[in-house]
């Protein structure tokens, strides 16, 4: 079958066969499909769906398209997260040290920010010299020596999804579920993982914004990997604010050494929570522990026993970064000028738009708007406030960190569109995770 | 506005403004905006579709791509014709001539065969010498010498449409009405004309098959043409059996000298009738005939007195090809291998898949498959019996001119596949000109 032959197929709202979705992914992947072609199936399907076994077929015809990160010689259970982007999310540089300390294996390949969301790539960078580019054969020597390693994505690694992505980015073509589904678990799956543990965003400061929407992801994102024969959940969690109290890639680094620390501070609660929670599930699905409450307990005692922070310093070291920064956080640098935002008016901040918030920390260089912009690793906001918070008049909700006053006006705006002050008290209680899928 | 953000639009089911749709047009036709881009927005454009005043703005834009042929030297009403294509349809030849000699000038850009579907430049280019390539000079100077003039598609005239088209076919998305809409009505209108009488086919050997899509197609033509101030009317009309007696290039202009000598057998009275109507609206709409019904006086009248067969002669001439064909129409050469396709049953001829018969006559090497295959003119199907007409045990329905023993068995699996013969006559009247939009 020709390719354009498949695209009236989708087109017209048929369904491919496994062996027409793996001939399609094979020849984009060749270059004997031309992107014009690519990007106009891209958007039947993107119009039209995929059904669930379309979505698998895609998710193994990308995996196949590169290599599968062989893990087979380490011995124990390969465990993954991966968040599908929020503001203030740096979970992973917790739960990755917390489950490594526990015993099992985090062979993790993260990306970069783009847009309003952080990227765990960008977050390790901001420590002095850390390397995330190392090849195959490094990251499992790091994997091997400390039980988890956390790098880019390699050239080797699905290849389908790189040009596949770049070509989606322009055309309009990111937003579907089932597109959004096969790139996610087709590089999760290549990392040679047993299990793995999704952390769906849902609110303001997520991609897909909608409950529901999140809810339809998620459960793609789980039969999908179920089908490829791993242990899959997924957790609803609450993207309605930034979680913690750090936005930007050095602070960032900074709040997540003081949990590891157990020194952290009460606006950084809510981040603490959710990275055992996931780490929790990523031992209950490595079976490391009998069930998600009794993972619950030794997350907390990695951190309380101080072995993850041994851990994180263990990771620092193999991938060439500076191990100082876990003994005097001053070397995780901040950007010198600051300027606090501060409540124009009394009451209680009712609600945040979050990507508001996100979008505030990429104007002052903290993210990306394009793939090849340069970011600041130093600049982003220190939050005092949540939602429900009572303020004065002139208190501040957040400091912000800069280095070019010229883009502070911008940063001001963003912030007083993004927080809202009423009279009253906000008596719903934040949940952090709505649903649990699968697991 | 950025082409991603305005395929996103169009994907989201959202309407463009005329200023959006126009720069879409010249970024791509400048080579701004790559195929990738154009052929996401033509799947969302396909898939969402286009409004009237969308369509009428991508029409004014293609238009506007490239030269609008300037007739203004030129005194007198111009009028032109569009057919959709279909099986046997040679209307061209026949009212290009009519009408010229009737008072109105006619300057027609025509296009080559596709599929199933003849082209009138491959039919002219059967009569020996005969020049299809005229320049935008040449073409003014036949159709002031003789009121008409026949040519294919200039590098000047609608560039956009030409790489857009090429685009389509590769992309399956072809089959939306508002880009066949804007593709045609473009060419159409850069033609310079005043008036455009549309045969919109309907039937089995129409590409828009049902009757209620092609007069969609219909409504949506005569509008646009009306927006942009053209006198417009579209017939809709009968393709559910080729029309006349000779399917092939060489055979069909046969068949069209034998119309205008008065000369044509009973098989070609449908044919005859259509170029009648059709003239008759053009010689109407380009106020020549104060009624549809004098304006056929008209047209009847220039076949009878012999003006028309003289006007085809000065057009054969001007364009340089062999004005003996009108004298001794065995110059018209026909392939020298003959097969009867006779009759299986005996009985009444119930229906024909109109389709199949264009492809029977593309397979002998009469049509193309792609815009690159050289055709043989001489090849093609003389038929004897049209739909409700009696059949006997083992007679010819179709005589097949062939050049090729190899390519016949599949031209005869072709044709028996198309004829249905039953025992009953057929009782409902055929219909040619189904349906009247605008006028």
């Amino acid at each position: 079958m020709r390719p354009v032959d498949l695209i009236r197929n989708k087109r017209d709202g048929g369904e491919h066969t496994s062996a027409e979705i793996f001939a399609l992914v094979e020849a984009y992947t060749r270059g004997d499909m031309p992107d014009y072609q690519m990007s106009a199936w891209l958007m039947a399907a993107l119009l039209r769906g995929l059904s669930g076994v379309e979505t698998a077929a895609l998710t193994e015809a990308m995996l196949r398209s590169g290599q599968v990160m062989d893990l087979s010689a380490l011995p124990g259970v390969k465990v993954d997260k991966h968040s599908t982007g929020g503001v203030g999310d740096k979970t992973s540089l917790i739960l990755a040290p917390v489950v490594a300390a526990g015993g099992l294996l985090v062979p993790m390949i993260s990306g970069r920010g783009l847009g309003h969301t952080g990227g765990t790539l960008d977050k390790l960078e901001a420590i002095p010299n850390f390397n995330v580019n190392l090849s195959p054969e490094e990251f499992r020597r790091v994997l091997k020596e400390c039980g988890c390693s956390l790098i880019g994505q390699t050239v080797e690694i699905v290849p389908a999804d790189k040009k596949m992505y770049a070509l989606r980015d322009v055309t309009a073509t990111v937003e579907s579920p089932s597109l959004i589904c096969a790139s996610i678990m087709s590089k999760k799956i290549a990392e040679g993982i047993d299990a793995l543990v999704l952390d769906v965003k849902t609110g303001s400061g997520a991609f897909m914004k909608p409950q529901e929407d999140a809810e339809h992801l998620a459960r793609m994102m789980v039969e999908t990997g179920e089908r490829m024969g791993k242990r899959m959940v997924a957790l609803i969690t609450d993207m309605d604010q930034p979680l913690g109290r750090m936005v930007g890639n050095s602070l960032e680094v900074l709040e997540c050494v003081e949990i590891l620390r157990g020194e952290h501070r009460a606006m950084s609660e809510d981040l603490r929570e959710l990275a055992l929670e996931l780490s929790a599930w990523m031992f209950y699905l490595g079976r490391r522990a009998p069930s998600v409450g009794e993972g619950r307990l030794l997350a907390e005692e990695m951190i309380a026993s101080g072995k993850a922070l041994a851990k994180f310093r263990d990771l620092i070291r193999l991938q060439r970064g500076d191990t100082g920064v876990l003994d005097q956080t001053s070397r995780l640098a901040s950007a010198k000028l600051k300027s606090e935002f501060a409540a124009a008016a009394a009451g209680f901040i009712t609600s945040i738009q979050c990507e508001q918030v996100g979008v505030a920390c990429l104007m002052l260089g903290g993210g990306r708007n394009k793939k090849d912009d340069i970011i600041d690793p130093l600049v982003g906001l220190e939050l005092h406030k949540k939602t429900g918070d009572a303020v004065a008049v002139g208190e501040s909700i957040a400091t912000i960190y800069h280095n070019d006053p010229a883009k502070l006006s911008e940063a001001h705006r963003l912030l007083s569109e993004a927080y809202r002050i009423g009279p009253k008290p906000v008596t719903e209680k934040r949940v952090l995770v709505k649903k649990v899928i699968g697991g």
